[in-house]
């Protein structure tokens, strides 16, 4: 039993050992944002859906945890197959402890999460030298989280990622300037970097509350001097079209 | 001009894209910490070590600079394999903005940060239900760095991940007690996640400043409640042994 990490979703973006795994699964339980090539990786295996999206309805966590657990002590190999990292705000650590609760061998895969992956496929690194030392990844997703999480980083010393906070980006804006960061904090929105549908909106924190999105796809927030290093996405292709192959 | 993202060690927590840009690689220059594994992957390349190590000499930034330029510029297939994810503390950015700055075409490679990925092979998820809805990134080497970026915490909200920080690893305990973190936080010191050597010690933020390391090796610290769900090492090997290839 493997607990996989798909990094941001470019299928050259798994691990080698993600790859493997995959390969040789009888069964994938996969999330709603993992994409179809990723799948195709796993030639043998029966896929389940067990996907979430803010809010959509979805199987809970619970029932995801005993499909696991059945499967896996019928002898299948199964991968659960995550976006980006299991242990970065996917609930992944709730399933490992399912599975020693329930005696089931399981080995971790990290994989490559956006937090990191998607600033740096858009030329962003989360630290730089003058600019941040360090970085702080939150949810932005539930009331609970973000209040403490947020409130309990300094305002510029950090670079900023949130994730899974584009619903509530006006609020967490407000919530930003009220805690004391500057208004003319750079900030980028990335959405589904390294997928189809790749789009970026690069602004000011004072800005972030009114950016317009045309996508349903998910993305991260980064707010911090580093998202002047930003590239748009032209000049990122255009590298790789005059790199020869 | 690829820079590329050598993840914790292991050769199979490279990323597809990785293992392709080292197969192809006229030329690999590597960091300290990036095992002779890794460069085996690039039969073709020639290697030049341009590490660091603290408290050793090495081979000037400017200089590192100037060698993937003018390899570039020749029309070298260049990989700079940096350790963990190129622009998590490791100068990539710095690299990026020279090689943009010399008209030279690149591409990022993200990597596996250890900063995630050696909590999770430890069964540390750095975020957890109930435990923390985030992370927090910062290095310990330079004072100038953890000053800020440490003090900008605010004790016990988020997981506190330091890289590069076991040679102060006392005056950062003594930094953060002061700064009010409980005495009491479960604190663990990874070392060499997925390399040969490796080693975990686990105890409290007020254990830290005395825990005695018997290695030469890199390291980082995880200080948060999320450390209580730390694996030992024999727990681990078992559960892998027990799955079947």
């Amino acid at each position: 039993m493997s607990l996989v990490g798909a990094g941001p979703g470019d299928p050259e973006l798994l691990t080698v050992r993600a790859v493997d795994r995959l390969r040789r699964a009888d069964l994938v339980l996969y999330d709603a944002l993992v994409e179809e090539q990723l799948l195709d990786l796993a030639p043998k295996a029966k896929r389940f859906f067990v996907g979430k999206r803010a809010g959509r309805h979805s199987i809970e966590q619970a029932a995801i945890e005993r499909l696991m657990i059945r499967a896996a002590k019928r002898g299948a190999r199964v991968v659960r197959l995550k976006c980006g990292d299991p242990f970065v705000l996917g609930r992944g650590g709730e399933e490992a402890l399912a599975l020693e609760a329930a005696g089931v061998a399981y080995e971790v895969v990290p994989g490559l999460s956006s937090a990191i992956a998607a600033p740096a496929l858009a030329g962003i690194p989360v630290t730089h030298r003058g600019l941040a030392s360090g970085f702080a990844v939150v949810s932005g997703h539930a009331a609970s989280a973000y209040g403490s999480a947020i409130d309990s980083i300094a305002p510029g010393a950090l670079t900023l990622v949130i994730l899974m906070g584009l619903r509530t980006r006006a609020e967490l804006a407000q919530r930003l300037l009220a805690r004391g960061w500057s208004a003319a904090t750079p900030t980028a929105i990335l959405v589904g970097a390294s997928h189809q549908g790749e789009s970026r909106w690069l602004g000011t924190l004072g800005e972030l509350a009114t950016a317009e999105l045309d996508t349903e796809l998910p993305g991260i927030i980064v707010v911090g001097d580093v998202v002047k290093l930003a590239k748009q996405p032209k000049q990122i292709e255009h590298r790789l079209e005059e790199k020869t192959s």
